[in-house]
């Protein structure tokens, strides 16, 4: 069976709780937030810092290592490339520790050579305009086009950071083994499903 | 539980084989080529005949109501067409009779609104060229180059004649409710995945 179980979702599909749960249900330790906490403790950075540099790739679309061959000296980037690359090395740290679901963070690049189960989620945006308003108390009144772009920035940069970091196009099915619809059925039945292909 | 179940696929994925044996586990109805020799009876046309135009879109890539809409007389395409609706009249048809699992023909999109289970088959480019090598006896033999062109061929014409009937983009995640790398996992896994979905 895999151990490590790789996260991937549209903001407001509800992938983040669906991994939690799973993650109970397996008793695998799971992992979102923890790993930014971990990198502060190992960095000299603040976490507001660190979730600043995830939020926006301030470079363009170039997997780490060809940016690292030919980019002229440049201490912001190196900066963000430290932050990656520690950040890669808490990923496959905690990975190491113990089965686990890793929610977000590239972590299904940067375990690739770990054979890690690869999940991706996503759904229709109604539905996920619906639970960002259940789930979140600012979010709730704020009107439909305010919400939807929101959703759409935050897709966009968890896209660029996955791009930034891998070379690989964030969401793209070639990059997952298995894309669900949280639209389609209940977080129950998803679960049951994820479990029955390990 | 849904009652249909829809299956695109792309060529070698073993999506067809996996929708056999769900329909045999479930106890459903398969429905593949079927489609084409009810259809031939339905119509004065040969089976052959209507293989080659789904095997080919033959007109820009527009959903069949626009081409109605607004196309100049054209008899090549109304016959084109006449195949696309009676055949979306046969689906319907065969899904009204039993619980079933169909294989392609778009499917998807003409059972739309009968909530069917949409799922989606890719693989690994190497993986699908062995299995092509494996269950056809005519490919066992063909070099690389050859092999691989065939499958990236077949892929365009299913593409090209979803876009055509649907408007929608094949193989876009958005358009199913669940998207399998069947290079991740063995085919009794896979089903009882989807299974759990039900």
């Amino acid at each position: 069976m895999e151990r490590i179980i790789t996260i991937g979702r549209e903001y407001g599909s509800g992938g983040r709780e669906i991994g939690r749960r799973l993650a109970e249900k397996l008793q695998f330790a799971f992992f979102d937030y923890q790993i930014v906490t971990e990198l502060a403790k190992r960095t000299a950075f603040a976490e507001e810092y660190i979730l600043s540099i995830q939020e926006k790739r301030p470079y363009p679309v170039l997997p780490v290592p060809t940016v690292r061959m030919w980019a002229p000296p440049n201490p912001m980037l190196d900066q963000h490339l430290e932050v990656f690359l520690k950040e890669s090395e808490v990923i496959r740290d905690m990975a190491d520790k113990a089965p686990c679901v890793i929610v977000g963070r590239c972590a299904d690049y940067v375990l690739r050579h770990r054979n890690p189960l690869r999940l991706f989620f996503y759904a229709d945006i109604a539905d996920r305009m619906e639970r960002c308003r259940k789930r979140n108390e600012e979010q709730k009144s704020l009107n439909h086009d305010v919400l939807r772009k929101i959703i759409t920035q935050t897709d966009k940069n968890r896209s660029r950071y996955y791009e930034f970091l891998s070379g690989q196009k964030w969401g793209a099915k070639e990059n997952y083994d298995l894309c669900i619809n949280t639209s389609s059925a209940d977080t129950e039945k998803i679960i049951q499903c994820v479990i029955s292909l390990l």
